[in-house]
């Protein structure tokens, strides 16, 4: 299948009919569309070369319970079932359409079946918004005609459903031609269809299952959070995965996020285009270290769905939450018979920052006496022990309760079913008990064993870190968007921004300052004997730094001067600030020259906004100076923020450690900081239809009690667009 | 089987016999023991819960072409093959020995064996070293034993050998129970004996296979480099492997690896104990910067061996490099029938630091009309294509020359193994076309059709992505180690160092200095007034000092005062800091106070030695200043290094960028910092019998022509033990 990322095509022309479905609430629910008792599939045929051929013959393979109605021109019946010509000479108005006509054709087909009387319109046929301007153009009509209807859309291109939950496979993949459909309560909503056949093939292999698999194509009615919003309701689904590309509506995106929050049922989401180069031309430096997943990841964050990076880990975290009941993990049991790979799984779980269990002392003692050991600890090396014995020191094991979960590595091994089969059985149903499988073909016996009895295990070692990251961060993870992050602070008032798109430190550090932020005192000269008319209202020494908005950065240009001792100096540098300025850019236009008060000690620190066009504004904290494009370490949240989420944010840091005072340095005062950090993302917040990039850089931060102090800022401004159209609420 | 971390016994008793048996070069080779063609087996059974049981059937299972001679004091014959009471009474000395009896019997059969005139003794029995002192004595006495009677011992505590180039099996694994060993030209030799079983099997699911696989066990005699040695000359082998713990040897390691490279044989590396926590109290940053797995991994660096973290993908790497003649690999083209499984590889494959080709656009072209596709480029998305058409597009590819690799993506598709074939057949032998194939059974029948062809394939993506990295260097890697690292810089002279331990700045950076080391000018002064008297002859402003041996981190303790602008400050300082240190720290001795004159400018490096255990001294450079600690961004090589290497050591920090001219500043002198490195590593060199830990920190770099300075420097100097006595040359 093509990469679903399409253009997305104008449904102005539909608002007004929206409004008016939306006030009657006429328009049917997935739960709905999904409850179907009757079924007709346009294009189907037995030729299994072809998509209509595999997936109706799969579709009567699972005994759908409902009534099936093949449209053939040609055929009389297929596979034994009965045929109609046309969807007009259907007997009955079929709940759910399937649509695998050529593209030519479609557009036909979904009237013909909506005029019939169907809620659902399943279109697998590609080639619409996905193609170019054409087929989005045939892609919008679909919808028209859909809603005229008072039918759903789900498609175009999209690979249908494979629901065991339903006993209803409306899928061509072959990996479908298999006698028994896996049962799990896990749910999956993916942009791309190809990964849902693969990922059903995939957990097939290791005994799990899914309650419905859904590809969603093109969007172009039916989007992803209709789904999710459906499973979220579902009585067969207890974990959700979806794979996406990019957010048809980010709103509803984080409305559905927060039902699935309130409900606790944890959201696993795998998304691709992370690393996409930031390809906006970067003003701030704001801007290039807040890249679009960054804010994703975010928003992901705030309302606790866990980001994977890889689907199988996904399918097996989802495998694990099901079958612990959500039982958190914090600390891991190594057991191995094999001394090398503990060494080298200890390594790797040291590396990914998951935390070994401290047995208790009575414990490591009896795993010595079981053993026969000379020493014993965690890992748990049971060597060439009988099944029995290792048995016998999983139970001491689940018994210590410092692990919450144990992970078991297996090497080639007489017996290896039966040690595995000890091992899950002795630890007790609700221990979780982890296998990564390292041999291939002699321990599928020991594989046997594990998916009879609903144990997860693993092929490699990845997937078991991956799980066991994912499943921590579960642990850990409470939504951390509080009700406090939007309590306005007191006194905080509506400032509007002065006229222009890109403004300088002065006029930007005014509006900061009408915040409530610590600014360093200063005003701009127009010359020489201004600027020493204004130094004599400071306190030395005085900065003096060059007003241009053709400068970018003006330390590189000779734009800067530090450490000026009286009203002399400041003369003379104005003067020669001058020179330079005009010899290096002989075409910059120079405003003035600001004269300010220099502060003095401090640590650097960023922080910043950038208009997310997805999530609005967001706020970015991270190491400042010359260093902080080399850190790469920010963290970024959705404005506002409380102080007390702004210094979780900085908690979150790599240079955390920085905050907290290294090597016996004092503590910066991370209070002040973050109190700034939240007022900046207040002034994002109220200007959401205009800011577009900020940077507050650098805040030097000083020793505890000290405060801290914005140094320098700009900002740009321009009309931003007002949050998507949601159309499917 | 334990971790084989042993207990290093004392051979000193040897050193005479050693000595003796080396000058008439007496002791037989691994070669020569491999050649073997009788065997004896102490301990054989046919009890296949026994080791003995299973590693006898194992052996006459594949047919060794030599004679074999059980020996049973109870049974007459096993399998058919008749027995002898005793070593004592075969009818000619066997040229190798297996040992499987238990450990109390262990060293009297080791005699009996030596004596009948084996060249080669593996014994399998366990827990001598492995297992405390008694046993360690046990260990020492089997060696002396085996050199009074020319012969070699291997183990104790091993899993012998697998050999599919010899025939050879003397192993216990159920894993070998299998008609055909799979023969490839890779050995692998390795301190855990689970995990080669494990490895062979799971190389045997994928078509691949190996020359001879070695278990080394405790390593009393023969160690992992007598094997490594032997695989280098063997023509069964083009390609090693090796799992280690620990080394024994580290001066033979570096020999064997000079020879690997020398002849090109890849040596591909699996090490664990990587994380483990440098355990030394840390006098200096250096210590703590550079642990012992950074030296473990600057020296192979240096003689190109290449670094892994996963044993399955150690082998697929060196299946890859064996099937495809080790060809480099550089860019990467990506294939699939699936966009979202290609997105997600692209993220991957950004992460991970392996570059895309950019195709020709004729190749473009091409491929979007041979795919009727809207566009085309790298990734390759070729949708529901026939394998015919597949293949022709993957033909496109390889013709097109920007990538000298591709990896398709297999996701469920019909005829999955004629796509497959097609991609495969269409490449050419000789393009590399490596798979990753996503679905579960349904994609068995493309398995075996790679398999079929001896093409790679991998279940998981990480898999991929560790093979490509690992390529990826290979084809980069150059030995970084040249002559002219070895060549003394003109007019160096080698300085001896002041009396003491943990010596101060005044005394290193004397050291320094007569090193050809910039460092700025000072002086020690007892009190105020001799400060000012030595501040007199500097340029001011100075900086003044605290000295104290007491005292480790100055500033902390207000012992650092900077920018003093004339004779009075500098008193006033010395007095001040004198009441502050008192206060602070009143145990303190205060042996005097450094006047010396301030460096201002410049970017803050760190410069420093460490001692390794097993590599002797390590040069070590990193960005310095408070975020030396947080970025954990440094490069380590074993000293000396030439001022080429220093800069190449620094080009590959993260934080290069610095150096370069971040943002339009200057870039930094490179060459002055390099020249500063380079002599540093010489002091290191010269002083390799003492000198455990120096920091010179900071080191200050100027832009470029402007230099670097020392300013600041300490030194720990031990007596240092003698390099390793190297037993088995």
């Amino acid at each position: 299948m093509l990469t679903q990322t399409r253009l997305r095509h104008d449904l102005t022309s539909l608002e007004t009919d929206e409004m008016t479905m939306r006030s009657d609430d006429a328009l049917p629910s997935v739960k709905e569309i999904l409850a179907a008792e009757s079924i007709v599939v346009v294009g189907a045929s037995e030729d299994q070369s072809k998509f209509g051929g595999r997936l109706f013959r799969m579709l009567l393979r699972h005994r759908f319970k409902g009534r099936i109605y093949p449209v053939s021109s040609s055929r009389k019946e297929l596979f034994g079932v009965p045929t109609y010509p046309t969807v007009a000479e259907l007997p009955e108005a079929p709940a759910l359409a399937v649509i695998l006509v050529p593209r030519d054709a479609a557009l036909a087909t979904v009237q013909a079946c909506v005029e019939k009387g169907a809620k659902g319109v399943i279109v697998v046929t590609a080639q619409f918004s996905d193609a170019g301007p054409e087929g989005a153009e045939i892609e919008r009509q679909m919808v028209e005609i859909a809603r005229k209807g008072r039918a759903r859309l789900w498609g175009p291109n999209c690979l249908g459903i494979i629901s065991p939950a339903k006993r209803l496979v409306l899928n061509s993949s072959l990996a479908l031609d298999v006698d028994h459909l896996v049962q799990s309560p896990v749910g999956f909503v993916s942009q791309s269809g190809a990964l849902m056949a693969t990922l059903f093939d995939k957990a097939r292999r290791r005994g799990f299952g899914f309650s419905h698999m859904i590809s969603v194509g093109n969007q172009a009615d039916l989007e992803l959070c209709d789904f999710v919003d459906f499973l979220l309701d579902d009585p067969d689904t207890e974990v959700i995965c979806t794979y996406v590309e990019g957010l048809q509506d980010p709103a509803r995106f984080r409305a559905v996020a927060a039902k699935a929050c309130a409900k606790g049922k944890p959201w696993l989401m795998l998304k691709s285009g992370r690393t996409e180069a930031g390809a906006q031309a970067a003003f701030s430096h704001t801007a290039s270290l807040a890249g679009s997943f960054r804010a994703f990841e975010a928003v992901c964050e705030e309302h606790g769905i866990v980001l994977v990076d890889d689907q199988d880990a996904m399918q097996m975290l989802a495998a694990c939450l099901v079958r612990y009941r959500n039982r958190p993990f914090r600390h891991l049991a190594v057991m191995s018979p094999s001394g090398g790979s503990a060494a080298l799984a200890c390594d790797r779980l040291s590396e990914a920052g998951i935390p070994l269990a401290q047995f208790d002392a009575e414990t490591d003692r009896a795993l010595k006496t079981v053993l026969g050991a000379p020493s014993a600890g965690n890992p748990v090396d049971f060597s060439a022990s009988s099944p029995g014995v290792v048995g016998k020191a999983m139970e001491l094991v689940a018994r210590d309760g410092a692990a919450d979960a144990a992970l078991c590595l297996i090497t080639t091994a007489p017996v290896l079913d039966q040690t595995c089969a000890a091992i899950a059985d002795s630890a007790g149903r609700d221990f979780p008990t982890l296998f990564v499988i390292h041999p291939g073909e002699s321990a599928d016996t020991a594989r046997a064993a594990l998916v009879d009895r609903q144990v997860p295990y693993f092929d490699s070692f990845d997937d078991a870190i991956r799980v066991l990251k994912g499943w921590h961060a579960i642990g850990r993870c409470k939504p951390a968007r509080a009700s406090q992050d939007d309590e306005r602070p007191a006194g905080l008032t509506h400032v509007t921004w002065p006229a222009g798109e890109a403004l300088g430190e002065f006029e930007t550090k005014a509006v900061l300052e009408s915040y409530g932020i610590p600014v360093n005192r200063g005003s701009v000269a127009k010359d020489a004997e201004q600027a020493v008319r204004i130094s004599a209202g400071l306190i030395f020494p005085v900065v003096v730094k060059v007003v241009s908005s053709d400068i970018v950065h003006k330390s590189d240009v000779g734009g800067v001067i530090l450490d000026l001792p009286d009203a002399a100096a400041v003369g003379d540098a104005v003067r020669s600030m001058q020179a330079r300025v005009r010899k290096v850019m002989p075409d910059a236009v120079i405003d003035g020259y600001l004269v300010q008060e220099m502060v003095g000690g401090g640590t650097e620190f960023i922080v910043g906004v950038n208009f997310d066009r997805d999530f609005g504004p967001m706020i970015v904290v991270g190491v400042g100076g010359v260093l902080v494009e080399l850190l790469d370490d920010v963290a970024v949240a959705s404005a506002p923020v409380s102080p007390t989420r702004a210094a979780e944010m900085l908690g979150s840091l790599k240079a955390a450690k920085l905050l907290q005072g290294i090597r016996g340095r004092a503590p910066l005062d991370v209070g002040a900081l973050s109190k700034l950090v939240s007022r900046v993302s207040w002034l994002a917040s109220d200007h959401r239809d205009r800011l577009v990039e900020l940077d507050v850089n650098p805040v030097l931060v000083r020793s505890n009690g000290g405060g801290c102090v914005a140094v320098d800022g700009r900002a740009l401004l321009r009309d931003l667009p007002a949050p998507k159209l949601n159309v499917n609420v």
